[in-house]
């Protein structure tokens, strides 16, 4: 071959009318005897090439679909291919044969298989073209979710994953042999974010949380991605909500914006947000279920899953919204350092926000003076030693803050509208699955 | 108080001559009876406030320093002020009052405390101004790494930390009792980015790795913040050093520019720095050790600290590079997936990067034949079996791909000049260290 640089499948426009060389993934071979259509797919996207010359179409005689190839070709304009360009006078060279047959068609539009056979074969599955969109979305949430706190001021942080005590009190904690002596891995960075309020005011981490519930439902799942923020110098829970209504229409706004091919692609949408989400309390919101839906649940101190999804049905009729506020969840309900509200103290400064059916951000003002705070953790029945480094951050003068935890994965599963949240989970771990 | 909205205090010269709030710690108060001074730390900076009025003077009187307080005053200049800016005619109020000393004097320019003394009381001890500064450099080094991989079309990908078997095959991994079944703390995503390197060409990850190393030295630690990218489609190891020297430089060129402030105080800077890294084969290596520093080194497989150390004063000496690539390693000394060099099978297409005296990325090509992989694994007295999702992206075709991996704490410890790698590290985890 020459030594043409490679150029991407997404280039090409840029080459019009010009030899280029391209490389990647044989996605797929129709073979039509005089002129056949080989479609390339490289890490960004898919390109049509032709190839009329016997000669480069029996180099291609044993190599399958996912075989490495490397193209050269003239980029021209043509109505009939795929974006309107494809690859004339082609010569082909394999790079990497494949000899077996892929346990799924890559190249049908929509990848056939049930969920755990393509979770078992996720290191090829993945390659599917809805596939890379799902989870190219799912970098631009990350992406999104930073560069809107960066830009308010928040500073990054990295917290420990092993930690000495279960964070929250809770079960649900997966223990680890640490040189002999029990560690947990963390539910969450709450106590860690908290913690930095008092250095930085305004921290945010992007990180694995790990929970050992031992349940298997479409919503779960052992590992995911924790996008936390926490936030100094506030009056209340609603300076959060403001800063989360922030953060999910940056998201939303970016991915409309660089990843409309994904979303396209998937054949969805983001909601079309103008940043005021409806907020309503949790006892109303009770009211709502019943006087609207006939559910009484007014002696419960939590939504159930198809409360959630309910109240996002009339959340989206009354107020035209796909997102929806809860607020002031009963103390009951919620872990020690969460504020109760001064005025009405059985029930909290905290919300849940709800995205078309499900809870997908939890948040809520702390907990800030040391002694309420001491006074909590004797009335949750939790060992103040064990909280010992946390508590020095109160006893050592501590601001009103709060902040909230979104799940990147639930988040995603709620855009793509996919109905387990393991499609949307790059290697997802479960109580069945710990490969690959 | 006023209902002024608050400012920072790095947003007061935006509003000279005019009343504002601030809020934050009670840095530091030097009474000096008629004239007082009072230094405000928030998130951001320092700020000076001159307290004359006594009845504000007195509502101080028990706040001992660390206490959040808000003061309300007007910006004015004034030459001797530190910044030329301070605030008059103030109202204090305190908003969290604290009334025990801090461990340690947190408004001294320098913190005095012994590492451990320190590591104990992370807490608080990482309000001092150069412990802010230095974590702020860490957000700033993750931030410039993804930026960089970014605009060179990587995809940020999250991947499992709970995996099945060893990643590399190696001792030194925390055992997890997942559901009754074993399962480790990943020492790496190596696999994994691998894997997706079938799906999106180039991928980057930030997050934790675990290494259950079982030996205390001022540069390992039990958990760290690994910057790993992979990429495919290369010709060798050194595509991949090139783009590792962009994110280096990028890294560099950020942190001078967002982050001066915080280099200043800390009193470091980064290296100028023209993106050619002088490079060094390993054998080459051992010669100049001989030659240069009479060490015969060129019977061992690796470079011991100290010829890290020797080395990079030889790169600063002959070549004025603070950083430089030392190259084909032998293959005994890397994992099974590393692509020996064609030309000289028992060294390795791969290298590390030493800065500073000490080896702060390892990198190289991988393994891309399937058949070549299986070969390799049976050479290193693996079990197929255990990497059997991995083996599958190869059994379906991958490219030519390689990439690095980079420790982001040991990468800050360089740049500030640290002895210790647990004074860059937020809340260290090693044998004797799980908490705070």
């Amino acid at each position: 071959m020459s030594n043409l640089d490679r150029i991407r499948t997404t280039q090409a426009r840029e080459h019009l009318n010009r030899r280029v060389r391209m490389t990647g993934w044989l996605h797929r071979l129709r073979r039509l005897g005089s002129v056949n259509f080989l479609i390339l797919r490289d890490g960004f996207g898919l390109f049509q090439a032709v190839i009329e010359d016997a000669d480069e179409l029996a180099k291609l005689r044993n190599a399958l679909p996912e075989s490495v190839i490397d193209v050269e070709g003239v980029v021209v304009a043509e109505a009939q291919a795929p974006g309107g360009l494809e690859l004339h006078n082609c010569r082909v060279r394999v790079v990497t044969r494949v000899d077996e047959v892929v346990p799924f068609e890559l190249n049908k539009r929509v990848l056939k298989a049930g969920l755990d056979v393509f979770l078992d074969h996720a290191p090829v599955g993945l390659r599917h073209p809805q596939k890379q969109a799902t989870f190219r979305l799912f970098s631009g949430i990350l992406a999104a979710f930073r560069e809107h706190l960066a830009s308010e001021g928040f500073t990054e942080i990295q917290t420990p994953k092993l930690v000495g005590t279960a964070t929250e009190g809770g079960a649900n904690v997966f223990p680890v042999n640490y040189f002999g002596k029990n560690a947990y891995l963390a539910q969450s960075p709450q106590l860690y974010k908290q913690i930095m309020v008092g250095v930085f005011e305004r921290v945010f981490e992007v990180g694995p949380v790990f929970r050992a519930e031992p349940h298997s439902t479409t919503r779960h799942i052992n590992q995911y991605t924790s996008l936390d923020a926490e936030m100094g110098f506030i009056e209340d829970h609603t300076d959060v909500m403001r800063v989360l209504a922030g953060v999910v229409r940056t998201v939303f706004e970016m991915l409309s914006r660089r990843y409309a091919r994904d979303l396209d692609l998937l054949g969805v949408q983001v909601p079309a947000f103008d940043e005021c989400i409806p907020a309503v309390r949790f006892r109303v919101a009770q009211q709502v279920l019943l006087d609207r839906f006939g559910e009484d649940c007014r002696d419960e101190t939590d939504l159930s899953p198809n409360h959630e999804r309910l109240l996002c049905q009339w959340a989206k009729k009354v107020h035209g919204s796909e997102l929806l506020f809860v607020t002031h969840y009963p103390v009951s309900k919620r872990p020690f350092y969460t504020m109760p509200d001064p005025d009405d103290p059985d029930y909290t400064n905290s919300f849940d926000l709800l995205f078309r059916g499900t809870e997908i951000v939890t948040g809520g003002q702390r907990v800030h003076s040391y002694r309420q705070l001491l006074n909590h953790i004797e009335r949750w029945a939790l060992n103040p030693a064990e909280f010992a480094g946390y508590l020095e951050a109160f006893r050592y003068g501590m601001p009103p803050h709060g902040g909230f935890g979104m799940g990147a994965e639930r988040l995603l599963q709620m855009i793509v509208g996919a109905g387990n949240l393991r499609e949307t989970t790059l290697f997802p771990r479960d109580m069945k699955r710990l490969l690959p």
